[in-house]
Protein backbone atom coordinates (compact mmCIF):
# COMPACT_ATOMS: atom_id res chain seq x y z
CA UNK A 1 0.00 0.00 0.00
CA UNK A 2 2.49 2.81 -1.34
CA UNK A 3 -0.95 4.69 -2.38
CA UNK A 4 -3.74 5.90 -1.01
CA UNK A 5 -7.25 3.62 -1.29
CA UNK A 6 -8.46 4.37 -4.72
CA UNK A 7 -11.27 6.54 -3.90
CA UNK A 8 -9.17 9.05 -2.44
CA UNK A 9 -6.71 9.08 -5.21
CA UNK A 10 -9.46 9.66 -7.68
CA UNK A 11 -10.91 12.62 -5.73
CA UNK A 12 -7.23 14.31 -5.56
CA UNK A 13 -6.63 13.17 -9.62
CA UNK A 14 -10.17 15.49 -10.32
CA UNK A 15 -8.94 18.02 -7.55
CA UNK A 16 -5.77 18.97 -9.51
CA UNK A 17 -7.67 20.14 -12.33
CA UNK A 18 -8.05 23.14 -10.45
CA UNK A 19 -5.82 26.50 -11.70
CA UNK A 20 -3.62 26.15 -8.29
CA UNK A 21 -4.80 23.32 -6.53
CA UNK A 22 -1.58 20.85 -6.59
CA UNK A 23 -1.68 17.82 -5.31
CA UNK A 24 -0.46 18.67 -2.10
CA UNK A 25 -3.52 21.14 -1.78
CA UNK A 26 -5.96 18.36 -3.30
CA UNK A 27 -4.73 15.75 -0.79
CA UNK A 28 -5.33 18.24 1.94
CA UNK A 29 -8.71 19.03 0.53
CA UNK A 30 -9.60 15.58 0.64
CA UNK A 31 -8.36 14.70 3.66
CA UNK A 32 -10.22 17.88 5.78
CA UNK A 33 -13.40 16.64 3.67
CA UNK A 34 -13.02 12.70 5.41
CA UNK A 35 -12.92 14.24 8.62
CA UNK A 36 -16.81 16.17 8.07
CA UNK A 37 -19.74 14.48 8.76
CA UNK A 38 -21.28 12.91 5.30
CA UNK A 39 -23.65 15.51 4.99
CA UNK A 40 -21.07 18.18 4.56
CA UNK A 41 -19.90 16.07 1.23
CA UNK A 42 -23.55 15.71 -0.01
CA UNK A 43 -23.82 19.52 -0.10
CA UNK A 44 -20.89 20.11 -1.73
CA UNK A 45 -21.66 17.12 -3.87
CA UNK A 46 -25.11 18.94 -4.81
CA UNK A 47 -23.86 22.61 -4.88
CA UNK A 48 -21.23 21.75 -7.40
CA UNK A 49 -23.91 19.82 -9.56
CA UNK A 50 -26.82 22.99 -9.22
CA UNK A 51 -23.89 25.19 -10.43
CA UNK A 52 -24.31 23.74 -14.08
CA UNK A 53 -28.30 22.59 -13.42
CA UNK A 54 -29.67 25.84 -11.91
CA UNK A 55 -27.07 28.48 -14.07
CA UNK A 56 -28.05 29.23 -17.61
CA UNK A 57 -25.70 31.26 -19.99
CA UNK A 58 -27.52 33.81 -21.18
CA UNK A 59 -28.48 33.85 -25.25
CA UNK A 60 -27.98 37.41 -25.79
CA UNK A 61 -24.61 38.93 -23.92
CA UNK A 62 -23.53 34.68 -22.77
CA UNK A 63 -23.40 36.03 -18.79
CA UNK A 64 -23.84 33.59 -16.53
CA UNK A 65 -27.27 34.14 -14.61
CA UNK A 66 -30.27 32.11 -12.75
CA UNK A 67 -32.62 32.97 -16.08
CA UNK A 68 -32.36 33.51 -19.63
CA UNK A 69 -32.22 36.26 -20.64
CA UNK A 70 -30.24 37.33 -17.77
CA UNK A 71 -30.74 39.69 -15.93
CA UNK A 72 -29.35 42.16 -17.12
CA UNK A 73 -30.18 42.24 -20.46
CA UNK A 74 -33.98 41.81 -19.46
CA UNK A 75 -33.65 45.08 -17.15
CA UNK A 76 -35.31 47.64 -18.65
CA UNK A 77 -33.03 50.34 -16.85
CA UNK A 78 -29.83 49.86 -18.26
CA UNK A 79 -28.74 51.85 -21.07
CA UNK A 80 -29.04 50.09 -24.71
CA UNK A 81 -26.64 52.28 -26.34
CA UNK A 82 -23.48 50.87 -25.03
CA UNK A 83 -22.12 47.49 -24.94
CA UNK A 84 -18.93 46.64 -22.50
CA UNK A 85 -17.31 43.51 -24.36
CA UNK A 86 -15.50 41.41 -21.74
CA UNK A 87 -13.43 37.84 -21.68
CA UNK A 88 -15.79 36.21 -19.26
CA UNK A 89 -18.89 36.45 -16.80
CA UNK A 90 -16.34 36.76 -14.16
CA UNK A 91 -15.25 40.44 -15.63
CA UNK A 92 -19.11 41.44 -15.35
CA UNK A 93 -19.59 40.58 -12.08
CA UNK A 94 -16.24 42.63 -11.46
CA UNK A 95 -17.78 45.68 -13.09
CA UNK A 96 -21.07 45.28 -11.43
CA UNK A 97 -19.72 45.37 -8.01
CA UNK A 98 -18.01 48.60 -8.95
CA UNK A 99 -21.78 49.84 -9.89
CA UNK A 100 -20.62 52.47 -12.26
CA UNK A 101 -21.61 51.08 -15.19
CA UNK A 102 -25.22 51.22 -17.05
CA UNK A 103 -25.08 49.59 -19.87
CA UNK A 104 -25.27 46.49 -21.53
CA UNK A 105 -22.49 43.63 -21.50
CA UNK A 106 -21.12 40.77 -24.07
CA UNK A 107 -19.03 37.93 -23.29
CA UNK A 108 -16.57 37.02 -25.57
CA UNK A 109 -15.74 33.71 -23.95
CA UNK A 110 -12.06 34.10 -24.38
CA UNK A 111 -9.22 36.12 -26.24
CA UNK A 112 -7.90 34.95 -29.79
CA UNK A 113 -5.05 32.90 -29.56
CA UNK A 114 -3.38 31.36 -32.32
CA UNK A 115 -0.62 29.88 -30.65
CA UNK A 116 -3.61 27.82 -28.60
CA UNK A 117 -6.10 27.45 -31.66
CA UNK A 118 -8.20 30.18 -30.64
CA UNK A 119 -9.78 32.03 -33.99
CA UNK A 120 -12.66 34.27 -34.33
CA UNK A 121 -14.98 31.71 -35.12
CA UNK A 122 -14.26 30.21 -31.39
CA UNK A 123 -15.57 33.68 -30.05
CA UNK A 124 -18.77 35.04 -29.62
CA UNK A 125 -17.69 37.70 -32.40
CA UNK A 126 -20.85 36.60 -34.83
CA UNK A 127 -23.25 37.16 -31.75
CA UNK A 128 -21.41 40.83 -30.74
CA UNK A 129 -21.54 41.82 -34.26
CA UNK A 130 -25.68 41.00 -34.50
CA UNK A 131 -26.40 42.33 -31.79
CA UNK A 132 -25.09 46.39 -33.08
CA UNK A 133 -27.93 47.76 -34.19
CA UNK A 134 -28.77 51.10 -32.12
CA UNK A 135 -25.37 50.91 -30.02
CA UNK A 136 -23.74 53.95 -29.65
CA UNK A 137 -20.39 53.51 -28.14
CA UNK A 138 -18.78 49.55 -27.65
CA UNK A 139 -16.57 49.70 -24.48
CA UNK A 140 -13.48 47.32 -25.01
CA UNK A 141 -12.70 45.62 -21.72
CA UNK A 142 -10.70 42.79 -21.89
CA UNK A 143 -7.79 42.11 -20.36
CA UNK A 144 -4.18 44.11 -21.10
CA UNK A 145 -1.96 40.67 -22.27
CA UNK A 146 -0.75 39.96 -25.91
CA UNK A 147 -3.20 38.00 -26.79
CA UNK A 148 -6.25 40.64 -25.90
CA UNK A 149 -4.00 43.28 -27.39
CA UNK A 150 -4.39 41.77 -30.52
CA UNK A 151 -8.17 40.57 -29.75
CA UNK A 152 -8.98 44.38 -29.11
CA UNK A 153 -8.00 45.62 -32.49
CA UNK A 154 -9.17 42.91 -33.98
CA UNK A 155 -12.83 43.32 -32.60
CA UNK A 156 -12.62 47.05 -32.86
CA UNK A 157 -11.99 47.03 -36.88
CA UNK A 158 -14.73 45.64 -37.44
CA UNK A 159 -17.16 47.45 -35.37
CA UNK A 160 -15.59 50.51 -36.64
CA UNK A 161 -16.26 49.44 -39.84
CA UNK A 162 -20.53 50.38 -38.89
CA UNK A 163 -19.74 53.58 -37.55
CA UNK A 164 -19.51 52.77 -34.06
CA UNK A 165 -17.81 54.32 -31.35
CA UNK A 166 -15.49 52.00 -29.62
CA UNK A 167 -13.48 52.64 -26.74
CA UNK A 168 -11.14 51.06 -24.92
CA UNK A 169 -10.75 50.92 -20.76
CA UNK A 170 -8.14 53.08 -19.40
CA UNK A 171 -4.78 51.25 -18.52
CA UNK A 172 -1.96 52.77 -15.89
CA UNK A 173 -1.12 52.28 -12.44
CA UNK A 174 -3.65 50.38 -10.20
CA UNK A 175 -4.80 51.90 -6.89
CA UNK A 176 -2.15 51.48 -4.44
CA UNK A 177 0.59 50.67 -6.68
CA UNK A 178 4.26 51.47 -6.00
CA UNK A 179 5.58 53.19 -9.46
CA UNK A 180 8.79 51.81 -7.81
CA UNK A 181 7.26 48.31 -8.59
CA UNK A 182 5.49 48.83 -11.94
CA UNK A 183 6.30 46.92 -15.39
CA UNK A 184 7.32 48.60 -17.80
CA UNK A 185 4.49 47.94 -20.29
CA UNK A 186 2.15 49.40 -17.37
CA UNK A 187 3.98 52.27 -16.93
CA UNK A 188 4.66 53.71 -20.36
CA UNK A 189 1.10 53.16 -21.06
CA UNK A 190 0.20 55.35 -17.50
CA UNK A 191 2.59 57.95 -19.30
CA UNK A 192 1.14 57.65 -22.47
CA UNK A 193 -2.29 57.64 -21.01
CA UNK A 194 -1.84 60.93 -19.01
CA UNK A 195 -4.44 63.55 -17.98
CA UNK A 196 -4.60 67.03 -17.40
CA UNK A 197 -5.14 67.49 -13.59
CA UNK B 1 -26.75 42.25 -9.11
CA UNK B 2 -23.96 43.57 -6.95
CA UNK B 3 -23.33 39.22 -6.25
CA UNK B 4 -23.19 36.63 -8.10
CA UNK B 5 -26.14 34.15 -8.27
CA UNK B 6 -27.06 31.97 -5.60
CA UNK B 7 -25.79 28.88 -6.84
CA UNK B 8 -22.33 30.56 -7.39
CA UNK B 9 -22.26 32.29 -3.96
CA UNK B 10 -23.25 29.14 -2.32
CA UNK B 11 -20.85 26.87 -3.93
CA UNK B 12 -17.84 29.21 -2.96
CA UNK B 13 -19.40 29.58 0.28
CA UNK B 14 -19.08 25.64 0.43
CA UNK B 15 -15.31 25.73 -0.86
CA UNK B 16 -14.33 27.95 1.30
CA UNK B 17 -14.59 25.31 4.33
CA UNK B 18 -11.21 24.13 2.74
CA UNK B 19 -8.14 24.72 4.62
CA UNK B 20 -5.97 27.01 2.27
CA UNK B 21 -8.62 28.10 -0.24
CA UNK B 22 -9.91 31.71 0.30
CA UNK B 23 -13.08 33.69 -1.37
CA UNK B 24 -10.66 34.30 -4.62
CA UNK B 25 -9.78 30.51 -4.93
CA UNK B 26 -12.83 29.49 -4.65
CA UNK B 27 -14.18 31.88 -6.79
CA UNK B 28 -11.72 30.94 -9.54
CA UNK B 29 -12.44 27.12 -8.89
CA UNK B 30 -16.58 27.90 -9.38
CA UNK B 31 -15.61 29.77 -12.97
CA UNK B 32 -13.15 27.23 -13.41
CA UNK B 33 -15.86 24.39 -13.17
CA UNK B 34 -18.55 26.38 -15.09
CA UNK B 35 -16.32 25.99 -18.54
CA UNK B 36 -16.32 22.68 -18.20
CA UNK B 37 -18.84 20.06 -19.63
CA UNK B 38 -21.70 18.97 -17.00
CA UNK B 39 -20.18 15.41 -17.20
CA UNK B 40 -16.88 16.63 -15.25
CA UNK B 41 -18.89 17.98 -12.17
CA UNK B 42 -21.00 15.35 -12.06
CA UNK B 43 -17.89 12.91 -12.12
CA UNK B 44 -16.10 15.32 -9.56
CA UNK B 45 -19.53 15.33 -7.29
CA UNK B 46 -19.83 11.46 -7.26
CA UNK B 47 -15.74 11.00 -6.18
CA UNK B 48 -17.05 13.81 -3.08
CA UNK B 49 -19.71 11.27 -2.13
CA UNK B 50 -18.03 8.12 -2.73
CA UNK B 51 -14.95 8.94 -0.16
CA UNK B 52 -17.28 9.01 2.19
CA UNK B 53 -19.26 5.87 1.24
CA UNK B 54 -16.63 3.85 -0.03
CA UNK B 55 -14.20 4.28 2.57
CA UNK B 56 -14.46 2.57 5.85
CA UNK B 57 -12.55 3.75 9.30
CA UNK B 58 -10.66 0.39 10.32
CA UNK B 59 -12.27 -0.23 13.90
CA UNK B 60 -8.81 -1.43 14.80
CA UNK B 61 -6.11 1.45 13.99
CA UNK B 62 -8.87 3.92 13.02
CA UNK B 63 -7.00 4.17 9.53
CA UNK B 64 -9.10 5.23 6.61
CA UNK B 65 -9.46 2.23 4.10
CA UNK B 66 -11.10 0.31 1.39
CA UNK B 67 -12.01 -2.47 4.17
CA UNK B 68 -12.60 -3.10 7.43
CA UNK B 69 -10.19 -4.22 9.21
CA UNK B 70 -7.86 -2.07 7.27
CA UNK B 71 -5.17 -3.79 4.82
CA UNK B 72 -2.43 -3.45 6.97
CA UNK B 73 -4.69 -4.40 10.18
CA UNK B 74 -5.17 -7.59 8.00
CA UNK B 75 -1.97 -8.29 6.66
CA UNK B 76 -0.02 -11.52 8.04
CA UNK B 77 3.01 -10.14 7.08
CA UNK B 78 3.17 -7.24 9.35
CA UNK B 79 5.09 -6.94 12.53
CA UNK B 80 2.46 -7.40 15.19
CA UNK B 81 4.63 -6.31 17.73
CA UNK B 82 5.16 -2.87 17.08
CA UNK B 83 2.33 -0.28 17.01
CA UNK B 84 3.20 3.11 15.60
CA UNK B 85 1.03 5.82 16.67
CA UNK B 86 -0.13 8.79 14.53
CA UNK B 87 -2.22 11.71 14.42
CA UNK B 88 -4.24 10.90 11.20
CA UNK B 89 -4.28 8.04 8.79
CA UNK B 90 -2.14 10.77 6.35
CA UNK B 91 0.65 9.55 8.40
CA UNK B 92 0.03 5.96 7.63
CA UNK B 93 0.01 7.00 4.21
CA UNK B 94 3.34 8.75 4.62
CA UNK B 95 4.86 6.03 6.66
CA UNK B 96 3.80 3.45 4.00
CA UNK B 97 5.30 5.61 1.16
CA UNK B 98 8.58 5.21 2.39
CA UNK B 99 8.19 1.30 2.65
CA UNK B 100 10.61 1.19 6.00
CA UNK B 101 8.14 0.27 8.43
CA UNK B 102 6.40 -3.41 9.02
CA UNK B 103 4.34 -3.07 11.98
CA UNK B 104 1.04 -1.75 12.96
CA UNK B 105 -0.67 1.56 12.98
CA UNK B 106 -2.75 3.18 15.06
CA UNK B 107 -4.67 6.27 14.58
CA UNK B 108 -5.08 9.09 17.62
CA UNK B 109 -7.31 11.22 15.99
CA UNK B 110 -5.48 14.69 17.01
CA UNK B 111 -3.53 15.08 19.94
CA UNK B 112 -4.53 16.76 23.35
CA UNK B 113 -5.52 20.53 23.08
CA UNK B 114 -6.88 21.75 26.76
CA UNK B 115 -7.21 25.13 24.92
CA UNK B 116 -9.44 23.72 22.03
CA UNK B 117 -11.25 21.45 24.53
CA UNK B 118 -9.25 18.12 23.50
CA UNK B 119 -9.18 15.52 26.21
CA UNK B 120 -8.22 12.26 26.29
CA UNK B 121 -11.61 10.68 25.93
CA UNK B 122 -12.14 12.77 22.47
CA UNK B 123 -8.85 10.95 21.06
CA UNK B 124 -8.56 6.88 20.35
CA UNK B 125 -6.60 6.72 23.70
CA UNK B 126 -8.97 3.65 25.31
CA UNK B 127 -8.59 1.53 21.88
CA UNK B 128 -4.99 2.09 22.12
CA UNK B 129 -4.63 0.51 25.19
CA UNK B 130 -6.61 -2.61 24.25
CA UNK B 131 -5.03 -3.66 21.88
CA UNK B 132 -1.63 -3.60 23.84
CA UNK B 133 -1.66 -7.05 24.42
CA UNK B 134 1.78 -9.11 23.08
CA UNK B 135 3.07 -5.72 21.78
CA UNK B 136 6.86 -4.84 22.51
CA UNK B 137 7.14 -1.92 21.34
CA UNK B 138 4.84 1.59 20.82
CA UNK B 139 6.41 3.92 18.54
CA UNK B 140 5.03 7.58 18.94
CA UNK B 141 5.28 9.52 15.68
CA UNK B 142 2.96 12.53 16.57
CA UNK B 143 3.56 15.80 15.36
CA UNK B 144 6.26 18.08 16.70
CA UNK B 145 4.43 20.80 18.20
CA UNK B 146 3.24 21.72 21.67
CA UNK B 147 0.26 19.72 22.00
CA UNK B 148 2.08 17.15 20.16
CA UNK B 149 4.81 16.55 22.86
CA UNK B 150 1.84 16.92 25.89
CA UNK B 151 0.22 14.08 24.03
CA UNK B 152 3.11 11.98 23.62
CA UNK B 153 4.12 12.36 27.14
CA UNK B 154 0.76 11.79 28.56
CA UNK B 155 0.60 8.46 25.95
CA UNK B 156 4.19 6.85 27.18
CA UNK B 157 2.98 7.65 30.94
CA UNK B 158 0.56 5.08 30.12
CA UNK B 159 2.13 2.44 28.18
CA UNK B 160 5.53 2.39 30.33
CA UNK B 161 3.06 1.34 33.19
CA UNK B 162 2.66 -1.63 31.26
CA UNK B 163 6.05 -2.68 30.88
CA UNK B 164 6.28 -2.06 27.23
CA UNK B 165 9.33 0.14 25.27
CA UNK B 166 7.91 3.36 24.10
CA UNK B 167 10.17 5.21 21.44
CA UNK B 168 9.69 8.46 19.69
CA UNK B 169 10.84 9.18 16.52
CA UNK B 170 13.94 11.79 16.11
CA UNK B 171 13.61 15.08 15.70
CA UNK B 172 16.70 17.08 13.77
CA UNK B 173 17.32 18.59 10.88
CA UNK B 174 14.89 17.66 7.82
CA UNK B 175 16.92 16.65 4.53
CA UNK B 176 18.17 19.70 2.34
CA UNK B 177 17.36 22.22 4.90
CA UNK B 178 19.79 24.97 5.47
CA UNK B 179 21.44 24.94 9.40
CA UNK B 180 22.01 28.98 9.03
CA UNK B 181 17.31 28.82 8.26
CA UNK B 182 16.23 25.95 10.87
CA UNK B 183 14.79 27.47 14.12
CA UNK B 184 16.07 27.08 17.63
CA UNK B 185 14.48 24.12 18.42
CA UNK B 186 15.02 22.36 15.95
CA UNK B 187 18.68 23.32 15.91
CA UNK B 188 18.98 22.43 20.16
CA UNK B 189 16.75 19.03 19.52
CA UNK B 190 19.12 18.00 16.28
CA UNK B 191 22.17 18.75 18.77
CA UNK B 192 20.28 16.65 21.44
CA UNK B 193 19.75 13.87 19.28
CA UNK B 194 23.32 13.93 18.03
CA UNK B 195 24.69 10.52 17.17
CA UNK B 196 27.88 8.48 16.43
CA UNK B 197 29.49 8.57 13.20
Amino acid sequence: MSQYPEPIDKLIQELKMFPGVGKKSATRMVFYLLEQPREKSVDLAKSIVNINDQLYTCSKCFNIAESDPCQICDDPKRDREKICVVESPKDIFAFEKTGEYRGLYHVLGGVLSPLNGVGPEDLHIEDLLSRLDGIKEVILAINPTKDGETTATYLAKLIKKRNIKVTRVAQGLPMGVNIEYADDVTLTRALEGRTDI
